[in-house]
């Protein structure tokens, strides 16, 4: 496959995985990348030296390109982006934040920046700000999200209209059909997130990947829109947040009910009843825990044989 | 095109136009059977003899097989498959609402039964009922909807992995390309709801047809999940639904607030700040009022397009 994506990465195919809070280490990133897709290591739950050394170790387990993804809202991001930068990291996407700032430090030293966004709005606002890509994402997809609710179905074909640089799908994609679903309505790649955290080389506690295994339809749900949206599994934690809106909800109750710890808790001590356990819809279509590179030629299987079946229905 | 759903249908295109209140008539319905989709005809705002004159116009309007949209909470619905059953429509399609008593008594009057759903449980009960076939219908549709808020995207693959009967996909079907998305990730074919609302031959008011010209990213929501969930404009009748959420909603106040005419008032009257105003996600892509026939022939123009192109990316 060759297309503008796997050009601007150096990459076979257009499958890149989601740098993901406690679940996308150097491994995950490395064994996709050494796939042909482009694997990310999710920098937003890494001290600036723990991320050092996820850096430097994959680059020694891939000789492929690979990249960090970074939330903008991080405390120390001044310490993130000089280790980015030290370690010539060549890709990397930002998020969560206003990429003005950043997108211009990271590109004056090289490297190939790429924004996450869930609405038209700020799609425009980062092709401004001269980044190299957009990922817009839907609101079926895991963990942060926007307030618009905006499905992937129909963000991406008004992001493809509104952009001129390429355009990666995210949200809801969890397999071959997924992805050229995605690719129909415009997208150049797509970000899978969900899929890959239900693989060994996913530094995600067992307890969640087995979570996510048994999550059916309707498992996950969007909340706390009013401090930042968040897609998570309806676990004993989600209800005392369900609860705490039952009664009326004020913004410092569910703040101090939140603290910093809970996805830590969740998602990288195997805490299911007090821990926060971010993951999106397409969780309830996983029902086995399966190494990356098996994801990937999955993917790129089911996604030739569904593109064959279709043209045989014209 | 060929498959299950037009070979089922005895149509040319797999593209369903949706029975929508307030909007499907018989000039709708019969200019979409013309083009060689499925019309529809939405009997949820029609007393039965209105529903008889719909019927007895489209049959002289066209030779192509309609249906009829019937949803089963409506209160005299007995009258109202009296008259399908008297007018021997061929195809009928029933939402909101058990299938199991209404499914029997149609399929023994020769009706081919469709039922729409938006949840993997209630598409497996209605497969028990004996549909012939299945609506899935996406967070991102217009109208009334699920409470499990499944995206288009992440429904569909679940559902068809489930059932042995053809699938119809909606919500967020604004255009060719999304309809090839929808086949990829597994539909028979796509209903199409909003899309029709912006033709001539909708029966909606023409106040109505240009504030979904207007509307942007982000300006429907689904409300009133306690009730019965329905997405909307965002007007302000709707902002007067959210200041009673923001008192702490009781569901006396939220009932009285919508009364019976909110519908017609803002669809058919066109108040369109007093008036509930039922449309999808994809009204953000819709930019010109067209003949239900041009519609259609763009779907399949851009369908197959996009397919060819997608074929050139491998």
């Amino acid at each position: 496959m060759n297309n503008s994506i796997t050009q601007l990465f150096d990459i076979k195919y257009p499958i890149i995985q989601a740098g993901m809070v406690w679940a996308s280490g150097w491994r995950l990133a490395s064994a996709v990348s050494n796939s042909g897709g482009l694997g990310l290591i999710g920098a937003g739950s890494m001290y600036p030296e723990v991320l050092r050394e996820h850096i430097q170790k994959c680059k020694v387990a891939t000789k492929n390109p690979f990249g960090v993804n970074v939330p903008l809202l991080y405390p120390d991001i001044d310490q993130l982006m000089k280790v980015i930068v030290e370690e010539h990291v060549p890709i990397v996407f930002t998020a969560a934040g206003n990429p003005k700032l950043w997108s211009k430090y990271l590109k004056s030293h090289g490297c190939i920046v790429i924004h996450v966004v869930s609405s038209v709005k700020f799609a425009l606002k980062a092709q401004d700000c001269g980044v190299d890509a957009i990922v817009a994402e839907g609101f079926e997809a895991g963990g942060h999200n926007g307030i618009e609710e905006t499905t992937t179905m129909t963000l991406i074909p008004l992001i493809k209209k509104s952009i001129h640089v390429p355009l990666i799908a995210a949200g809801g994609i969890g397999s071959g059909p997924a992805m050229l679903a995605a690719m129909a309505l415009g997208a150049d790649a797509v970000q899978v997130g969900s899929r890959f955290v239900a693989t060994p080389e996913a530094s995600s506690h067992s307890n969640f990947k087995q979570e996510i295994i048994k999550a059916e339809q309707g498992a996950t749900v969007l909340t706390l829109k009013e401090i930042t949206p968040v897609r998570m599994l309806k676990n004993p934690f989600y209800q005392k947040i369900d609860q705490i809106y039952q009664g009326g909800a004020s913004l410092e109750e569910l703040k101090s009910l939140l603290g910093r710890g809970r996805a830590k808790k969740g998602m990288f001590d195997g805490d299911m009843i007090e821990g926060e356990l971010e993951i999106g819809q397409v969780a309830a279509q996983i029902d086995s825990i399966k190494p990356a590179s098996e994801i990937v030629k999955e993917f790129i299987n089911t996604y030739n044989s569904c593109l064959n079946n279709l043209s045989k229905i014209n």
